[in-house]
């Protein structure tokens, strides 16, 4: 008798990740710089896992299927700091760790800041811990538990912010420095992983954050996306999943056709022509000028769809107006058939 | 003093889409196999008019703004004849019409059929009839009451299909046979429009099948956006609406890449070249394999994005995998490094 069905899933999510890692992993060593006498040392994935049921499971996933393919396994937990005890749980975090069979197993305490809000901050510090984390080991990729349901989350907080396709692709697969950090659980449900997690008899943690409705995401589990199920059928989060894929590959085509026309709207000084610049898709030349704004010092993350709507209108509406005001002191303005972005 | 914030807001958004249809008409007027020695006539503009707010709110900004610009305004009421009484209310609707001032007004009364559900099978009747209306009276536009609210729905409804972000566009402002339908509230909510009919105090009609839990539409708007304004804050309706206009420049432009690279991956016999495929950017290969399909007989309603991953699979991981099965009986195999795709 097989595994659970659960468990059967959660460690066909692992293996295909581990043999990506492997593939990737013997051709770095194939290459001609490599020493080529001796073979390379077997690499070392990390799983980060908080106790909760996504990571719990990915722990144990990666525990089974990382010795039958000659791989070290280990893991780190971040205590963030921010509840009483949460000193006592990291501990016990690295303690079933250890019991799965893992090793290194790390506990690492960060001090959240408050930059960008609550939840951006504790993920900052978290992703600076893991990154440290990552190198003192020498670890080939750090795995993070993020499940279908935290994509069309994710997903529906990008639609929130209105500002494209961009935002609507929620997290990749393959992300980091390097492509360090994997997400084997972005195409399985939440209810799998906590499933493996019952049947296995491991013991999970529930984040009283993941509850609080003082957080956006928590109000999104627990009233958004339950209400747009119930309007729009149980296919939603699949949805949201899939929309998520399409619109990351379809921002990456338009981006690459934005870097390639950027270089034919200049002219011989490096001047942007707005007369060729007319001439490209609106999709396309929205992504020059934001391309334009932020090398003149725009910050990426203050610039906005309605800011480049306006510089815009400098080449489609064009009547005489004036400078248009960017964030970061930029300023965009058309002179003798140029336009001029510039900061200050 | 002015008129009331709501009716200026509704009087604005109509007198700019009547300028550009103005342009349009003289552009055209001017065209050489015009008569050139009189002035052409002035254009006939409808107005499609349920009775609800929304499209009596355009009816009266349409009313009030076209004899300004020397623009006949027109009418047209749909009786779907889906409720005891429709054809009543289709007469009161007519005489309102009639009472702002619009003249020619219809009312037209259509048979609903089946296909594809009872909403979709509304609108298919609702705008052959409209079709029939415009072509009859010779209208240049017929202008429909969509507001902001209907266009973060429908983006609501695309993204609940999962099909990418040529469905999460929503409607456009200008659609139909020669840009017939023209949309002017897509940037107004529906507060206004409603507000707009109370302070000139013109009655209308709440549908019943608007709150009508057994559509989808009317579960969305009265449970799913609000659960999701509750999450995400209020600005939800108008980054819908953003994102439409978006994400339709985005696949407009992908369409267009499309278009070009399907010219340059057939060899000389017009077969496509695998290699030259596998060179494209996923997002523009999955719409020439789109186009391909549906050139070969497969009904673009029921090719979904799962069919083209299969198909894309056979230029991305080829191991020799056979036919793949595409609905209409298309069939897509790769043979010699080509990729055939044919009906039978």
């Amino acid at each position: 008798m097989g595994p659970h069905p659960a468990v059967a899933a959660i460690r066909l999510a692992v293996r295909r990740v581990l043999h990506d890692l492997l593939t990737e992993h013997r051709t770095a060593a194939a290459l001609p710089h490599a020493p080529s006498h001796e073979p390379p040392p077997p690499p070392l994935v990390l799983v980060a896992c908080s106790g909760g049921a996504d990571s719990m499971a990915l722990a144990s996933a990666l525990a089974f299927e990382s010795p039958k393919l000659g791989i070290r396994a280990g893991g780190v937990t971040v205590d963030h700091g921010l509840q009483p005890g949460s000193d006592v749980r990291a501990a016990e975090v690295v303690q079933r760790l250890r019991e799965l069979g893992l090793d290194p197993v790390d506990s690492v305490a960060v001090t959240v800041g408050r930059a960008g809000g609550p939840e951006a901050a504790a993920r900052d510090a978290r992703y600076a811990a893991l990154d440290t984390a990552a190198e003192r080991h020498g670890a080939a990729a750090v795995l993070l538990g993020h499940t279908r349901d935290d994509q069309a989350e994710t997903v529906l907080l990008g639609l929130a912010r209105g500002s494209g396709i961009r935002s609507l692709s929620g997290m990749a697969a393959v992300s980091g420095a390097g492509g360090r950090y994997r997400r084997p659980f972005l195409e399985l449900d939440r209810q799998t992983a906590r499933k493996a997690c019952m049947v296995q008899s491991l013991p999970v943690w529930d984040d009283p954050h993941n509850a609080d409705p003082a957080y956006t995401r928590s109000r999104l589990r627990h009233e958004g996306l339950p209400a747009l199920e119930k309007a729009l059928g149980k296919g939603v989060v699949e949805a949201l999943a899939r929309t998520a894929q399409l619109s990351r590959d379809d921002a990456d085509a338009l981006d690459s056709w934005a870097t390639q026309a950027e270089a034919t709207v200049r002219d011989a000084a490096g001047q942007l022509e707005c007369a060729k610049l007319y001439a490209l898709p609106p999709a396309v030349r929205r992504r020059v000028l934001r391309r334009a704004a932020i090398a003149a010092g725009a910050p990426a993350g203050s610039l906005f769809a309605r800011h480049l709507e306006e510089v815009d209108r400098l080449i489609t509406g064009w009547r005489g107006q004036g400078a248009i005001n960017l964030p970061g002191k930029v300023m965009a303005r058309r002179q003798g058939g140029r336009l001029v972005i510039r900061q200050g």
